[in-house]
């Protein structure tokens, strides 16, 4: 016990350090609280009819930014398009912005404009406004910590709990893009071969899908959904241990655009890795009943114009988490994700 | 205009950043936001009659607080009081809580849960708890923003704007003890003089005004209220600002412990400048009508066995900001605080 107690917490992944946050906290037992900690938002009655959505996310920099490969107006952007996908991923409608910002020594009062600028465009979008927050000098780079509050209504919620054997498993336009992005990024700088640009705007200029979640809440057509921030092997696995389930993703059916081919040629990394481990594509991963199929082609792909592709099913938990291999092999999927704990993306 | 654009923000205070951001973000024109950035708290409308608080504070290591001084324990605890004071200064019951962390590499497991269970115990007092947050790795020091949630009467809250000319001006307990906590703890390291027990209390565990607040909230005792973060002068300067008004304070009439001599003395510090200038003492300063006093008297004074004194008087903007000195002659106040943004207190 006592060597546990002392080794670092970067040893440590974020849900083993969460989970000893919910032993230490006393157990919550509120009818207002409908969901704690553990999902994409904490979920708060407000009424009888709707409940507010809670999240925040911090970004450091050169842990989950460089200054070198984004500009002031993008990470204002990015910092909020980060929450807003995990607003969108309850299927709720984002509200209101507290803004904490640490503000390094060197940052110019222009910068510090793109930065609100950024932040502005994007929550403007979506009708959400800033309506606090907290201004610090930071010794050791920026730190922006944006809290986001959505509503939704009560019954409509969508959790990442819900799945059940038999669903099938979509995901919304395609994967691997941002992390192909920054890989670009890392290997070229700012000067990278032009055929990459929307990779590198993927990652940089992510979209959250806050109109289609929303669909996707009010029609009921998802029993458990997530966005992808840390890659689809680690975020279904969340959707599965959360559902208590297995799942079998179809190899051959996920969808990612034909460049990743040429990066993974260039750069020596595996397509199939961007994929399945490459994280912030901010794309809704989501688990359906089969009878939803028609709908989910009606109400999202046409309207929005965009693909939602089946790319597996969830199954009994001792079935297991697998990948299943275009030679029809079935093998462990190893849920790794881009953890924002331990890894340093920058 | 390139001149100012070009300046680092580190050169400029709080609020002149805070007006930056107002120019850039839009006009706010919502019936549900009662109160937007600019004071303790957002205050957004829930239904008729309730109101939901916002607020958040982000202390960074090294900045805001210094590991050899102050225990992960007292970290804990005293990183959620300093939210819980804001929302006492609107006069609000705090809810909910978010908790962002940015962890340091060589924390260790036993460190982060004496973090969490000094959270716990100081928002267990107000049956607060934390229903979600972030963990993040830090390359630089311990990080710790919260965002907390609180409740109040849609007619009761007190904003930093009310202050009418001819109000009585009043602060609860002593001030200047926090400071000079600091002080000490910065001269003498951990083993100072054990008579300066209490003063380092006041530094490390501030103990919010939580109930109070909301005892003038319901009376309606006060015409505006904020809570001491940056010391008297800088914080009433707020209240007059917001309410376009100027004060006087009778320096006489300023209540601090009679240690605070013996800090002078060994310190070379002005007793004066710790009770006007150092923030953190988390005491409530309010305006109030003069036929407030015995209601002040009966349900503030009495029930908390605390001393709530009259230290000043609101008047009008033209008379300006103002001390009294002993004998009886007005200087101008400068508003100069604790100022969080521009000043390293560690």
């Amino acid at each position: 016990m006592m060597k546990l107690l002392n080794k670092p917490v970067s040893s440590m992944g974020e849900f083993t350090l969460i989970d000893r946050i919910k032993k230490i906290l006393p157990e919550v037992d509120s009818p207002e609280i409908l969901l704690g900690m553990g999902d994409d938002c904490a979920v708060i009655r407000l009424d009888d009819n709707r409940a507010m959505l809670l999240t925040c996310d911090i970004q450091m920099e050169n842990r989950h930014f460089r200054r070198q490969f984004i500009t002031f107006y993008q990470l204002g952007h990015r910092a909020v398009a980060v929450n807003l996908s995990d607003i969108a991923s309850m299927g709720g409608r984002p509200t209101y912005a507290l803004v904490s910002l640490g503000l390094p020594q060197d940052m110019t009062v222009k910068e510090y404009d793109m930065l609100f600028q950024g932040m502005r465009d994007e929550l403007e979008t979506y009708h959400t406004i800033i309506v606090g927050g907290n201004l610090a000098q930071s010794e050791n780079g920026l730190i922006i910590d944006i809290t986001l509050l959505g509503e939704v209504r009560v019954s409509q919620y969508v959790t990442r709990s819900g799945a059940r054997p038999g669903d099938k498993i979509y995901i919304t336009g395609q994967t691997g893009a941002s992390g192909a992005g920054l890989i670009i990024l890392q290997r070229y700088g700012k000067n990278y071969p032009v055929k990459y640009k929307d990779l590198v705007a993927a990652h940089l200029n992510p979209r959250p899908r806050v109109e289609i979640g929303q669909v996707i809440a009010r029609l009921g057509l998802a029993s458990a959904m997530i966005d992808v921030s840390d890659g689809i092997a680690g975020d279904l696995h969340h959707i599965c241990s959360m559902s208590r389930t297995g799942a079998d993703i179809y190899q051959e059916k996920l969808p990612f655009a034909d460049i990743l081919n040429e990066v993974a040629g260039e750069t020596g990394h595996s397509v199939l890795d961007m994929v399945l481990h490459s994280g912030e594509d901010y794309e809704l991963l989501f688990t359906a009943n089969p009878d939803q199929s028609d709908k989910i082609q009606n109400h999202i792909c046409k309207p929005f114009s965009i693909p939602v592709t089946e790319i597996g099913q969830i199954l009994p938990a001792d079935n297991g988490y697998c990948i299943v291999t275009p030679d029809n092999q079935r093998h462990d999927l190893e849920a790794r994700g881009w953890d924002h704990f331990k890894a340093n993306q920058g």
